[in-house]
């Protein structure tokens, strides 16, 4: 199995960056678009345990669209062969100081693309640095 | 991309259990063991943001092996193909009432077997079950 295909992390970056633009505009569209629609698709979210992704749109279509900008960071894809990667990433938001969200996604190519097979986003306070 | 093969899912299975007694026994060898040993390999914790193996290993070593008994719940294991896997868990523990821990894990075989390439755990509030 090989690691880091050039050709492949660029096509996870690439569907990884819009996912990033579809959540801080709230491109709901693109945010379901972009998750595997599959009931054994899972995402658990900052508050919530969504199991399967008539959950998981139920609960975009819901949420309110304010205080999602944010700034990621230490971001990581990492592929594994030429269908299957993780993106990782820290992010901050300037409303919640000294907190730091993680945001990891699985992903897998299937015939239409790149999608999200599983997801989970969780804040905590920032550790200490010397952690 | 075959979602789900028996056998396959079946050995991923076997490995999420292995990796769960060896946590709630802390048999700290086994947990790294089935851990990819790479600088690649992420695991955000409940209080703690680890990239790379050689971070994950200290900080198995120096968690005290206490309250780490918890009922898992809602867990599920879904195979992608033959060579990888996410394993999601709820769990609670006796000590954090009104608190759900949330355990994803993202598995790839390797030629020395499965392994899981990125994990993240957290604890929230528990929902309300209407959501």
């Amino acid at each position: 199995m090989q690691i880091d295909i050039p050709e492949v992390k660029a096509e996870v970056e690439d569907a990884f960056a819009r996912y990033e633009t579809a959540l801080v505009t709230n491109d709901v569209e693109t945010l379901e678009a972009l998750f595997h629609d599959d009931g054994r698709t899972i995402r658990y979210g900052g508050g919530e345990n969504l199991y399967g992704m008539d959950a998981i749109r139920a609960f975009r279509r819901a949420r309110a669209p304010v205080g999602l900008a944010r700034s990621p960071a230490r971001t990581l894809v990492t592929t594994y062969g030429r269908d299957f990667a993780v993106a990782s990433t820290l992010f901050y938001r300037d409303n919640a100081p000294g907190r730091v969200g993680r945001q990891q996604q699985t992903w897998v190519r299937f015939p239409e693309g790149w999608r999200v097979v599983a997801a989970h986003v969780s804040v905590i306070a920032e550790p200490d640095m010397a952690e």
